[in-house]
């Protein structure tokens, strides 16, 4: 048997069971081989499974992509095909599609995935989202698969904040939410990187960094505020030192060059930060 | 070059070093592409390795499958092709193939791979295993591998614990031990779901669940007898709450919505629990 | 669409984040398959990047392996195509490659790869090293890609310690450093399994073990010498037991049958012993 057409494929299942081979399976099955993001999404950490799938989709050479972190499965949360002019998305309707749809240039139509009796209540990525992307990939049409229904029904979460103060011109700090912390400790933050020229911070400046309240977080909490220089990369300063950047994904974020810049900074996603020029 | 036929392969090999690239290595230059079940088994976890191999094969639309947990890599165990109605299992013989055996309809015939010389004592997943598998893979019968052997007379561990109390109708207690823990910390028994209905515990009802003696733990050890609900999936009761159902391999299982089961109930693979209706 | 050509792939990414992914779709764009070793040597340890890579060539059927451990991203470190008998190698020019290229037979010929305008500067894998080895797996020239340089003047790292002492006949000693330790324990020499017969350590008979002063360890360390039996493997030896052996890369190596060589011996990569017969 042969793979003939590719989906990607992100899941918070882990690596340990076999949960992953068996959509891996289900896929190939229908001669469908999976592109894996990743499967290593904290259980049921939507926020972050959504950020991946939103900086990755972009890459992948593939017209559906498979998307499984759902806190929800076992409960009547429906399932969803997301039509953008990018591609497919398949998954839960929990937020975890939506920022991928948006990079892929928007939501143009919305399917809830038909019930279909005597399927187990438990193990969707198997049984109901896997079998859609493999017809999806084939080359069935979204609309066999389900209802169409109103894509400004589709759940949505919160944005992540970031935004320039004071909103006039001409603005001075950027107040932005941590996104994701990625392996080597890097902070990325939900402003895009042109942000930082909007206030100011170029590369060769210095960044003061307040520490505001976040998700989970009171204003501060002990951490004083800091001085950091901007650059084009990590290195653009001294091994072990702070940087403030637009990384690969375009976006503002902290780093340490060979180092760990969250353990340095105290964040971790959800925190708020503010930083303008000094 | 182009992979024209698939096996699956899971290990204890983890996905640091670099064996199961070789292992991938070898059976590509034969042209067979893996289909990796998972290579994150404990070292040496025979009984995990066989459970996760015998919950996922029927989902892999393979003919052969690979399997190496091999804590007697290096003695005198014997490796073996195990020929089954679903397809071909490869591995040595210490009881890991039987369970995906006997999901596969059945031992009908088996085989010693013969021993050849100049292969190195230490690594036969990439030396031993992988280059049967791409045989196999690649149309060569079983028999050209290696002597036939009694089926019988193959490694076989202990089944789990899985028996409804008492043995005379109508029963009114099963009692199991617990298989796997899973990454989202539901805890899966050795009992099959049809076991709940037999001892009258179903949806909607209520179990009373007790400790009993396991593997490594004295009776209770200290747990008192605990009342869960039972339910069709762990959409059937609140956020934090324990449910008793039937988990998506068709097993009697624990789970906590949005919880992790195993931490909640102090339950680790070779406890022993009895359940009946209260 | 279908791949063609698989090149090799090794990494410090992780595969939590979706660094590996969209490596793998840029290569995939080009019809191009990866054949993954690890992503997961630890960020930034080059050392370890260079042993499992060197280790694991000779068993991947491809002409093209791809490799980024790479702590001086975004700094002036360049890129590089190196060419060897046995296939090209791609990735930064730290010494990540040389102890691979020296296993495929040696380099030939080296290329820096040029620098393309508009390339971000810090997702190298992503957006210089995956895009080199597509276009390579697809047949583009090295010389295309960037130009001649001298491969003597490559970066290496200083090669592991492994030597006999005296250093005149009859050597009666083996002093080597720790190169690996692998999931299961094993601990790997930087001496090849030839050198311990040279010393007179021959399967059947015992060594001495001494602990010398290693990359971040004082001589001896509190640790006393320790005699063990040399074997064939661990099956040699009873469950519980050290051995000295040849692993199954050909290298002198420590095990303990069943059980865990490295925390037996308090043993890390870089540390140095002598082994000698008794």
């Amino acid at each position: 048997m042969d793979a003939v057409s590719h989906v990607s494929f992100l899941t918070d299942y882990g690596l340990a069971d076999g949960f992953v081979a068996a959509c891996h399976g289900v896929l190939l099955r229908r001669g469908v081989s999976a592109l894996d993001i990743t499967h290593l999404i904290d259980p049921g950490d939507v926020r972050r499974g959504a950020a991946v799938l939103a900086q990755t989709v972009r890459y992948l050479p593939v017209q559906v992509h498979l998307a499984v972190v759902d806190p929800g499965v076992g409960t009547s949360r429906r399932g969803v095909v997301v039509v953008t002019p990018g591609g497919l998305l398949v998954g839960p309707d929990n937020g975890l599609l939506a920022p991928a749809a948006a990079v892929l240039g928007g939501v143009t139509e919305a399917y809830a995935l038909a019930a279909r009796p005597g399927v187990p209540a438990t193990f969707h990525g198997r049984d109901v989202f896997a079998p859609a992307a493999a017809e999806l990939a084939t080359g069935t049409p979204p609309r066999v698969l389900g209802e169409a229904v109103d894509p400004r029904g589709l759940v949505r979460m919160p944005p992540a904040l970031a935004r320039v103060l004071p909103p006039a011109e001409p603005a001075t700090e950027l107040e932005a939410e941590v996104v994701m912390v990625d392996r080597f400790g890097n902070v990325q933050l939900a402003a895009s990187g042109g942000l930082l020229g909007d206030v100011g911070l170029v590369p060769g400046g210095r960044a003061e960094v307040r520490f505001a309240a976040g998700r989970d977080r009171e204003a501060g909490d002990g951490r004083r505020p800091m001085v950091i220089p901007v650059g084009v990369t990590f290195g653009s300063v001294e091994p072990g030192e702070l940087v403030l950047y637009v990384d690969s994904a375009g976006m503002a974020a902290f780093a340490v060059r060979d180092g760990h810049a969250a353990e340095r900074l105290g964040l971790v996603p959800g925190d708020v930060v503010t930083v303008s020029p000094c």
